[in-house]
Formats: structure tokens, sequence, C-alpha cells
């Protein structure tokens, strides 16, 4: 069920990201370390945002492995940017397409996801119900996920007021309402002891914002680890965060840590939300189930 | 917007259909005949029967091209089947993915599209919002065709009593009634001028079904032909309907006239349904807008 | 490094061989038992024989996973054939492309292999050297199996007296012969010592030869199992070989047992030969290094 | 057989020179305006050079047709370069897969080709027998453009001395010498008076070179054209390329005249070669037969 990384931080070349470390994401592709399921090969997708030519990211998405995509290979070593997603699917709900892999964009947002809903058809359509015209016709494929993000940006729509951007906490809110109304609606589906879990990230390019949540807690979700320094930087094989003397200059949300260095990792709790300001500060807040 | 064959008959090489014709559907699409737009390389599928087998079609889509797919120029010598379905593709409304590649199936329906309905967004919720959960949940893209068929089969689903088969006058009631639904919310969306066109064909694997229409019959809809006779037979290149002195063993409808042999194919009137039943008697019976 | 396996006898539905067994091919794309790597995700193939159609087999092949195919999904409940081989592959030498994806195909032969020559690039240039331009101009891609088969086919030619068929004992010199040479050519490239190792098949479409071979047979190369009987029939989910009661009916020869009985399973012996004439009998016989 | 794109100059944004002008290459992908087959589906790829990072090139290529790809659409606007090579395929040699669609690369090289040398069979084999064993095991697809341009990568070794760089009569020579020796093995295998046409593209990234070049010049070459000026740009749907008042700052060389002003475009004459230099001074020089 998907592994994902996610960046926001000075500038930092792609490949850094998502090829060198030795448990890169293409590593994670056939060999996750840290899930039941090892296998990610259903299609990748990468975003990044190159501020000075556009609020909007670029999105390069494939629906063939990340091991074996010479396009990846080729190109990563040639994106400097300051905000990078990068997932890998292992598909649950939705076939194997692209508008079905992740990040998905929204506006100048990127999404993504790993978990999902189990039984989603029992819940699909009354997702759909509460959406708005513009955000209904934003989905375009089959996927949880995408629709989770629907649900998502509709609240978010719905709490925006023109021109101001929402707080931390008012984001956490749109994050907390979007999962008591699928546990609602599990309930009128009456699947409600189903486990749906949510590790989400949702970026504008220059402040993060997720999640690792389920809907039962007490049952182990997927992993999600955080990670602040200096800057993450890869010298003869070996990526690290450097340290943070002269301030967090990086930081990093990831599935899986990416290195052998522990103690660079903190692992988010379950059931928090995580956000990244534009300074880099990084709040973790917990959320109820 | 599209180009398709649909066979009943005797048992036909699939090749004789969509490859060996001088006019084949690979032929189209790169440099279709009787259309503006002369290319369909968004994808093709194939669908078709094997009766002593399974009630269920083979149903082989690809987002490539047909004139470069290896696949179907290997394996299309080796079907032998009574019915076949083929469309080439020209992409308006959804994105390139095999679920948005007609043919379609559904339970052992097979099912194709020529036209469309330009502004589709402005319907399409509408057009869900009449489905039955079953329906609403086969569908897996964002083609207009895909959401005509579901109302077709919604159609088809209430007029069913169970076990009896509907008969021919029935099914087109059941085209009617989807068309005069389509029309009805297009005007609710203010756009009941804009041109609707649906060449539609519906399989069983038995018995086959379609139209040739528009919403303005007045201005020129897609071309549609039919040909009946002893048998469709290729012959050192020359492919051509046999005499039917034994009686029509073989009935093709499709987009183009496949060969140089213009006496063998009837255009579809405008705005008629067009069905051929077991015994490949052939009906036309006209439709109102 | 890819898994394989062919089926003589009696017409059999393809589904029968690769979807329904518990370890099905489609199982060991993501999880093969019997290697240490289990993924094998690397793009499928399947070539079949149907002969009252053709000699000539169809060869259905896929770029992308074999777990996630809908072609292959719905279409190989409608094969029926005598004969098949399918290929999941973990590729070593050459990229991702259909043209690298096993079975490959040389007039009427289908041929797969697991195994691999490392260095390839070593020893590819003198290969080439060896072969007469038809055969020369059939390689159209980069992978070591291509090349060995090549080689194999120059060998059979040079042996061929027309229009007389090969014994099973002339074919079995034949790839003595393309083994001899393969190491004779690493030997020159001063690799002498790596291991080279060939699980091939080849087939007629009615008869199978194979190897199961190693440079170094005291390596463990990869697993091969043949198993014979009345017939390899699916019901209720468990897939059997029938009791030969009325004489062998079918043989498989495969990489993985695919299913639960390692009665049924005979392995292959090191570093021998495999035929299966048309009467089903099957021959082992020694090979040197 | 195929339309290009080759840029060197001031940096530009990649959609101003592949998606915005009136006749890009997505429109030439589907409606080419001056070849007779209209069509370039089978693949394109995209190269492009942000020297800052790095020598080698980023190198974007797909099997899907130009006019489909999401790839390309949302990624275009973010590249910024000072070199680009872009490429849309009408496949005549060798089948569709990434090896064998443009840009190729060596090294810090981009290549690509419009033309083509029909019956390429006939002397591919005695081409390959030219090169070292590195450029031989460079080629990995079955196109007569990888093997022009590694006879070509050949003859540049060959001419070049440790650290010097090539001037640009010495890339004419290696150009000359390639098509000289191309027309030999033709002449050899009988077939001299087949037409084979080279318009020919060559970057290192900082310098471009290339081709209008057909073995029998009488017979119409495909278009080139090139345009110098200040800068190519791109305001309210319009693409221009602005006057070199302040010097030339841009050089576009492409199949076909990209605009509706034809003033710009200035056609390379046939048997011609082509360089731009470091400083954009262009050059244009006679080649023989």
């Amino acid at each position: 069920m998907c592994r994902f990384i996610a960046y926001l931080g000075k500038p930092i070349m792609a490949d850094e990201l998502i090829l060198q470390p030795v448990n890169s994401l293409i590593h994670q592709s056939y060999s996750a370390g840290e899930m039941t399921e090892i296998l990610n090969g259903d299609g990748f997708g990468v975003g990044w945002y190159v501020h000075p030519i556009s609020s909007l990211p670029g999105l390069f998405r494939a629906i063939t492995p990340a091991w074996s995509n010479t396009n990846l290979l080729y190109n990563a070593p040639l994106i400097r940017t300051n905000c990078l997603f990068a997932h890998i699917r292992s598909a649950s709900e939705g076939g194997i397409s692209e508008v079905n892999t992740h990040p998905f964009r929204y506006e100048r947002f990127l999404m993504m996801h790993n978990g999902g809903i189990p039984e989603f058809h029992r819940v699909r359509r009354k997702i759909l119900a509460l959406l708005d015209d513009e955000v209904f016709n934003w989905i375009k494929g089959q996927t949880d996920s995408e629709h989770v993000f629907a649900l998502l940006m509709q609240h978010v729509k719905e709490m925006t007021v023109t021109g101001v951007r929402l707080t931390e906490d008012q984001i956490k809110q749109c994050f907390q309402k979007t999962f008591d109304v699928i546990q609602q609606l599990k309930t009128e589906a009456g699947i409600a002891d189903v486990v749906s879990t949510f590790n989400l990230m949702v970026t504008s390019g220059h402040r993060v914002f997720g999640t690792r949540y389920s809907s039962h807690p007490e049952i182990e979700t997927r992993t999600l680890y955080y990670s602040t320094g200096g800057g993450f930087q890869c010298k003869e094989g070996i990526c690290k965060m450097l340290d943070a003397d002269s301030g967090v200059q990086a930081v990093l949300i990831a599935s899986e840590r990416l290195n052998d260095c522990p103690e660079e990792w903190i692992p988010v709790p379950e059931n928090h939300f995580i956000a990244v300001d534009r300074n880099l500060n990084l709040l973790l807040s917990p959320m109820h189930c």
C-alpha cells in the first residue's frame, strides 16, 4: 500500500532524494523494509516545485515500476527544487493508470497517500455526493486516495475566506473533518470496524501538511518518520541529514528511513497531524478518532 | 471521434475483419477515409466471443495505436469467432488509459461508441445520479461513452423482467430513452443546441444492436454502414462479402466500408436503430429526436 | 532472473495454467517461492498454438507486470491450446521492452529462458559474428537470452538437412554446442569462471525441448521441474495433475511447482536435456560441462 | 519519417519551443504540414541541458504519441534550458520502444534524425562491423538512425586527439565520411539507387551540428529550416523570433516553420552542413554526394 517521501527546504537535487539513498524509493519499490508487502511496482510519481518559474508543480507519473524507469534515472539528477513529493504505488483500489498514480495535483497543490479504505465502494458514492461540482469534476480516477483528497479539498474550500490563507490549525481541522466524515459514512454502510488508514501529505510548494492517522490506532498503521537538519546531502554513496547548526534548512517526511542512521529519523506518532511552515518550523499535533 | 466494426455470423478469423481489408481498422487508425479527422491513434480494443468456451467475451485493449501493435498483429490470425467488436479511438472526453478504451464490457455485453457529447462535464454528474449503485460502480473511466452505456444499461435493467430477454423493440426503447434523457439534461444545462452524436453498438454475443443517431440529424453524423451476405472472405488480398445464395451467414456493421466494393455497403439511415437477431435477420427502425 | 511454464498435451484452457494454480505464474510474478529474488515484474509473455488454425503460435507480450494485466486476466480463460509457453521476467540484461520479453518467436518456434550470462557484453559481439545474416537479422533486442537462442537456431540450421526433422539427440547436440561455444567465448574474454545458467525451453508446438544447465553445476542453478499425467485440471480452486491411468496426456515443465502437491513434481537434474515428443514421451539425458 | 526542433541560445522555457507555437511539434505529431505523411505518433523525445547542474543532458522519451502525453504537458513549462532537442517519430525502421526513440544520447551528446535508409537490413551488419567495441555496445535498438549515429561517433572518435575539440570543418568531414561509407555499403549491397536521407542534428549542449543531406539530392528531401534572432518568444499565443538588435541570442533549426511568419525561416539548402558555435554564429557549408 505505497511508500512516499516529502521534502521541504533549501534547494536539493531530486536524485539525492529519490535515487541515491541506500533505502531510496527505488529500493523500496522492490524491497520495502518496513511493510509486510515489500513490493510497490504499480507505478510511481514525482512532483516538484521550481518557484522562480511557476507556482504550479511539475508532475511526472508512470505506470511502470520505478526500478526500471530510465526517464526517472536520467532526469532526477537535473531537477533542482525546494519542495518535492515522490510516491511509489502498490495498488489496492483502482486499476493501473496514470490518473490513479500519486501525487495528485489540484491547482498548485500536490497530494499523496499511503493507506486506504477497504471496501471503498461502499462509501465512494456518498463521498462524491458531498462534493461541489468543481471538486467532483476534478476527480479523474477510481482510487480511494483521490476521493479522500477531493473531500479534503472540499473542506478546505468551505473553510477558506477568499484571499486568506488557512492557519495550520484550520488545515488540521479540515483533515479531522475528512476522517470523521469518512468514519460516519463507513458506519452508515455497516463497516465501522473496517480499519481505514491515512498517511496523507499535501503541499502548496511552500508549506507541507500531513497525517499519520488510522480509524483504529491501536492497530499498527503504516510507518511515517520525519527528519530535520541543516540539509540532506549525499556524498560518496552515503546520504545524511546534516546537523542544524545554522538552523533547520531541510525537512524530510518519509514512509521509511532512507538511510542507515536511525538517529536522524523520528517516528510521527499515531493519529497525529504534522505541519511544516515556510520557515521550516515543524509542528506535531494530536488528532482524535 | 473513433471508428469501429461489428461482426455477427458464421465463424471467421479475426484478422480477416481487422487486418486484411484494404480499408481495415488498422488503415483507418492512421488514415480514415470518411472523417474530417483521419487519425484514430489513441488506443484500440477488440472484443470477441468463443461460445463453446464461455458466454463472456475476450477483451484486448491497448493505449498505443493499432497500427503498431504487434500483439494484435500476431494474435488476430488465431482468433476464430462468430461475434467480434473492434474499435479504434480518437479521444475526445477522457484521457488515454485502458479503462477509457472501447469496447466496454458489462457482464457478457460488449459496447462501443463513435460520437460524443461535447461539454460532457455539464451533464455527467446528472447522468450518474440516475444510476443505481451497481451500474454506478461499474463505471471505471471518464469518457462520455462509458457513461452513456451505463445509462443504457440502467434502462435495460429497469425494463427487464427476470429471466425474460428483451425484444428488439424494447431494446430500441431503451436507446431512445437514453438519448431523450441526455437531451433533457443538456437542456437543463443550457446546452440543448450542442450536437451530441451516438453511433452505438451493443452485443451479447448472440444479437447485435446499435444506432446511428444525432440530437441534430440535419447535421451530418458519423458514417455507418451495414453489409450482409454469405460470408466475409479474404482471398489474395481482396476481402469481399459473398452473395447470400445459401442465406445470410454474415453481417458486418462498420463506420467505413472496409473494401472498394461500394455495392456491398448500405448506409444506415440517420436516426435509426439497427438490430441483428440470432438468425441474422437485420432490422432497421427509425428513432425520433 | 525469471520463471516460466511449458505445457504440451491434450487441449487445456490457458487460465488453468497461468491464473488458477495457487502458485501460478501470476503469484510468482510478485512472490516467487523458489528464488532469492522473488520479484518478476519486468514484463511477461504467453505463446500458444492453435493447430487447426495455424502452425504459427499466438504471442502476447507486455512490459507491465503480470499481476496487474487485465488483458491476460480477460483472455486466458478463452484460449484453448495443446501447447503453451508462459514466462515472467526479472530483467538482467537488456532494458524493458516488448522485444526483450520472452517467449521469443522464430518462425514457428517459441523460446524462453531462465538464467543468464553475467558480463554478457564481453561475449555478445563474438556470438553475433557466428550467425548467418538471416539469424543475425532476426535478433531484435539486447538480451543475452535472445542471443543464446539465435546461436541455438544457427546450430539447428547448420545441422538440418532440408525437409528432415532433427532427432532428439541431434537437438540435444545443438544445445550442447551452444553452451560449449559460449563457454569458449567466455574463456577467450577472460570470464571462464563466471557462472552462466541456461534453463531453456524451445517448442515447435508439437515437441518440446529444454535444458537445466549451468557452466558450473556444483553451484545451484534455477529450479526446474516436470510433471506428467492424465491431464492438468483445476476444480474448486485446486489444480492437480491427474493420474495417467489412460496414458500420459499432459506434460508440464515449470520453474516452480504450481501447486501444493510436491509428489506431482520431479526436479529436472542439473545439466540435463529434456525432451517431450509428439506422443508425450519424456526423455531426460545428461549433458556435459 | 519524423519531425524535430533544435534550439541553442539564451535560456528559454521548453514549452515555448514544444507546446505553444501554432505549428508546434505537438501539432506536427498529428498534422505535420510539410510532409506527405502527416502523422508522427510513434513516440517522441525531448533532451535538454541545464549546464550549471550537469554537462549531461536530461532525456525524456515515451512511446505514446506527443499529443496525449500529460507528463510533457505538465513539465515542459518548468524546464528552462539554453539547449534543447525535441523529436516526434514516425517509425520506419525498428519497432516502437524507448530505445528506438530519439533523441539518442551518447555521453554528453544528443542526436536525432529525420530521414532513413530504406532496405536498411542490407547494410546494417556491415555498418556494425566498422565500429569499435565501445560504440558497438552503445547501440541499444534497431533503428537505422541509431546505427548512423554510431558510425558518426566512430568517425568522431577516430579523428579526435585527446582533449582537443574538433573544429567545425572536422566535424563536417565526419558527417561526410559517414554518408560516403553508407553509400559505399549500399553500392556493395546492390542498392546504390535507393534514396537515403539524413536530416541529422547533434549537440554537445554548447554547439549544434547537423545536415540536410540526401544520397540523391535531385529528389526532394525532408524540409529543414533555421531561424536566428534576439530570442524566441511567445506572447498571447503568438510565438516569434525577435529581431537581433542586440545580437543573435537564439538559433532554431526545425523540420517545419513553427509559426505563420515565413520571413523568419530560411530553408537549409539541400546537401549542406549546418553548424552553430558557442557564440551562436551559424555556418552553412555544402557537402558532396
